[in-house]
């Protein structure tokens, strides 16, 4: 593997797991669903301020988001990132009807995908799907397969559905299929889940995101999607959206429900709710720059689970990279974190297909 | 102290201090409700199982529930506990309307205080309050003070009012100025949060009771209840309710957003809201017997702000006390968890006003 000079001096390289680009059409298709207020309070106070708002936070992720060339990897050179694994922003296509979505999606994943293969040492896709069509979202993750990208983006909630109802099911069992992970992103909180939060400004990455993708993660677990298809990896990010934390109540009580017959959906599982995070689950730490929950999640899940993210633009913070090299822990365990653990659960030893220049 | 035949032998008490129980009076007004379709369906989802379900979950936690004698005490010394820290069980008097819920919280409130005048030694008891009447459960809050109750049950939203709401401060006014700790417990999560967690069996328990007691709670400090009273002291079970491990990418967005004017309710406060855990907030792992979650928050909280709990009788686990004697920590940190942090919070050295045996 080529030396960069912007990683590499600590004995690994820095792979960020969890960065976010947009493309123009869907900057634009957005702002349009704002100003027809959309029916999705989550959407509209999410979108509604990065693209409305004139603070330099929202001005600023709007205009890193854009940009998939010289600003970025400038970006990550003053940070010292070696590699992006990038992905259409949050909600992706989620929030479309189903024709605008494959249209948007589709073209996004075009656009990354030529940008990966303008610069192949440093970028690496995920696909975008469309989940209001699960058929085509099978084949257009196939086909993100074809143009390198290594992961499925899936960005939570669609309007207000989760994705442990079957129907969605076959994006799991083409990503399955081919090997490569789903990373579930929040999105802001469906519309059944908003309401207390939105309140008080709960609803976005502040707290609102990871209830909502938390819920979203565990819905997917205790509705078998694991044990339909135990080989599907999943990353979650922001450090597993407090499911590791949880995890020895939601193990208790899931069984003493199942024991007692508490509700229709809670059906026996092949193993404990935690049991999914140690065998298909991978966590990064997106906008978690703290080595208390590094910890805990290392000590809880194993070294070879949890993964580096800087989340960027959301939260670009070179001193957070420079925090998380001080962590304490092996040589062995941080490169797994920086480096390995990302080049294993995404396959980037495989060859990049179609890229002709890596 | 009088040593207790029941502990002692590790070298502290065992306080366990989220216990719970229920007056005859109150189980007859739930199950009225259930029976007439309360429009509440956390609480339909709750006591519908509790007092409907033949279960042996079920039927063995409602038996429990109602006995202050000698099957608790029993139940007590089998598993090791000298003393319980009672309180009406969730949701306590918050589902009635006013009068109802003033007439079956005072009542509970002289039930409980004549149980701990017949067991001095074992029983301490929190007030239960109607917070459908603010000023009511400020008064409440200082007769129960002169019954000797040590804290305050607070079973979170009220119809699905939080009360971050400044109605509802005189509840928190009034147990500031008497140096009594509030405990915020879960109940189902109200209205406008449950539905995506219903509709999977997930509002119990298992997630939905901690995604919306850590909501309340969050609620309460961003709308500045701790700068408005920087004496009070809650009590917040379940490891927190994974607050403490969201705290970094709370503080992180919390700032951020306030900075970019992200909504009307975030307005600057005194200190990070993770301050607010290490000066106001007290912990307790009540459901949640997991040296890893307790040695994360006595890491990064301190171990003058963990407290035992046993969860009696939801979660009656004597392992997880065994469990809990095990966790590696020092005597003197252990004694803390166990008995010193719980007398110092509740004041338990103090005098028992009222029960003329102690």
């Amino acid at each position: 593997m080529t030396h960069l000079a912007t990683g590499g001096d600590q004995g690994y390289l820095r792979i960020a797991t969890e960065e976010a680009f947009i493309t123009k059409e869907v900057l634009t298709a957005y702002k349009r669903l704002v100003a027809e207020g959309f029916d999705d309070p989550g959407f509209v106070s999410l979108w509604g301020f990065y693209s409305g708002s004139p603070s330099e936070r929202a001005t600023t992720v709007v205009d890193r988001l854009q940009d998939l060339g010289a600003r970025r990897l400038g970006d990550m050179d003053a940070a010292g990132i070696d590699k992006a694994v990038i992905a259409l922003t949050a909600p992706g296509a989620h929030v479309f009807a189903a024709a605008e979505a494959k249209s948007l999606a589709a073209d996004a994943n075009d656009q990354l995908a030529a940008a990966c293969r303008r610069h192949p040492q440093r970028f690496i896709g995920m696909t975008a799907i469309a989940p209001q069509d699960p058929a085509w979202s099978a084949r257009e993750i196939e086909r993100g397969h074809g143009l390198g990208f290594k992961a499925v983006i899936h960005n939570g909630h669609v309007a207000g559905e989760y994705t442990d109802d079957e129907k969605y099911w076959p994006i799991f069992e083409a990503a399955e299929a081919l090997g490569t992970p789903v990373y579930l992103h929040p999105q802001g909180p469906s519309k059944g889940l908003i309401g207390p939060l939105l309140e008080r400004g709960l609803d976005g990455a502040v707290f609102g995101f990871g209830v909502d993708t938390g819920l979203h993660l565990l819905r997917l677990i205790v509705m078998g999607v694991f044990d339909r298809f135990p080989k599907l990896k999943l990353i979650v990010g922001h450090g597993g959206e407090a499911l590791p934390y949880w995890a020895y109540r939601i193990d208790y009580m899931h069984a003493a429900g199942i024991r007692a017959g508490r509700h229709p959906s809670l059906k026996p599982l092949r193993m404990p709710v935690s049991g999914y995070f140690k065998r298909n689950i991978y966590v990064t730490f997106s906008g978690v720059a703290w080595e208390p929950a590094i910890q805990f999640c290392r000590s809880t899940l194993g070294a070879d689970r949890i993964l580096y993210a800087m989340d960027y633009p959301y939260q670009y913070q070179p001193d957070e990279v420079a925090a998380q090299d001080a962590i304490d822990m092996s040589a062995g365990d941080k490169k797994a974190f920086f480096q390995t653990n990302a080049e294993r659960v995404f396959g980037l030893e495989e060859p990049v297909h179609g890229s002709g220049k890596s």
